[in-house]
């Protein structure tokens, strides 16, 4: 069975469709993680957090946007380093606690470079 | 660039390789997300959660095991429902912020049956 995180309030700031927030359910810190995932080859490319707001722009700008939980701001992918995510489709989860957005990624995911953010560390398997 | 969570410390009482622990950076619950991905078609099947005890099981068992935030408890994917996750490969991302589990899932990943979590409910775009 999947796991569920605690329901927690829509942003009341963002226009996010009010049929799609109230199906959201958030950590305490009110994001929703979201697994960006090339759509023709199926590489994963990354794993970034949407707020709302970041997923109410996705959807609707065609530019997969992002919540920096570091920097504290929004983040339209590849608006730096040129590596853009044009969004294909979104879904969330059976639990409405998990995005899947299928982007068609330009260049680099990775800001190491790498075609993927998990390209670089496998871990060993075994006993 | 991708997003970082602050590094928290390890379990000290799991036998996670130290070396695996010294590059996870955990939730603040101790977490990390673990995306599900069948091996060989691509499909993104699931999200759940591992602690440094759930990644060092899915290494060492081959059985892909994550922590339920919900009942507070290990739950090793497939037990009841016999939907068994075989894990073919694990790769941590370039922050060690998420991992990627390449699996051979049993039958449907979903608990409502669907092939995976993100086959029921896409959400709409478009300004």
């Amino acid at each position: 069975m999947p796991d569920t995180a605690a329901p927690s309030p829509a942003s009341p700031s963002s226009p996010l469709d009010p049929a799609v927030a109230a199906r959201l359910k958030r950590t305490a810190d009110g994001l929703v993680p979201a697994i960006a995932q090339q759509y023709d080859t199926g590489e994963v490319l990354m794993l970034g957090w949407m707020d709302d707001e970041a997923l109410h722009r996705t959807l609707t700008t065609g530019r997969c946007t992002y919540w920096s939980r570091s920097r504290g701001e929004y983040w339209v992918k590849g608006d730096t380093s040129g590596h853009v995510q044009h969004v294909k489709s979104v879904a969330l989860d059976c639990d409405g606690d998990t995005l899947l957005v299928k982007v068609d990624q330009t260049g680099a995911a990775c800001h190491t470079g790498d075609r993927t953010c998990f390209d670089a560390d496998p871990l060993p398997l075994g006993p």
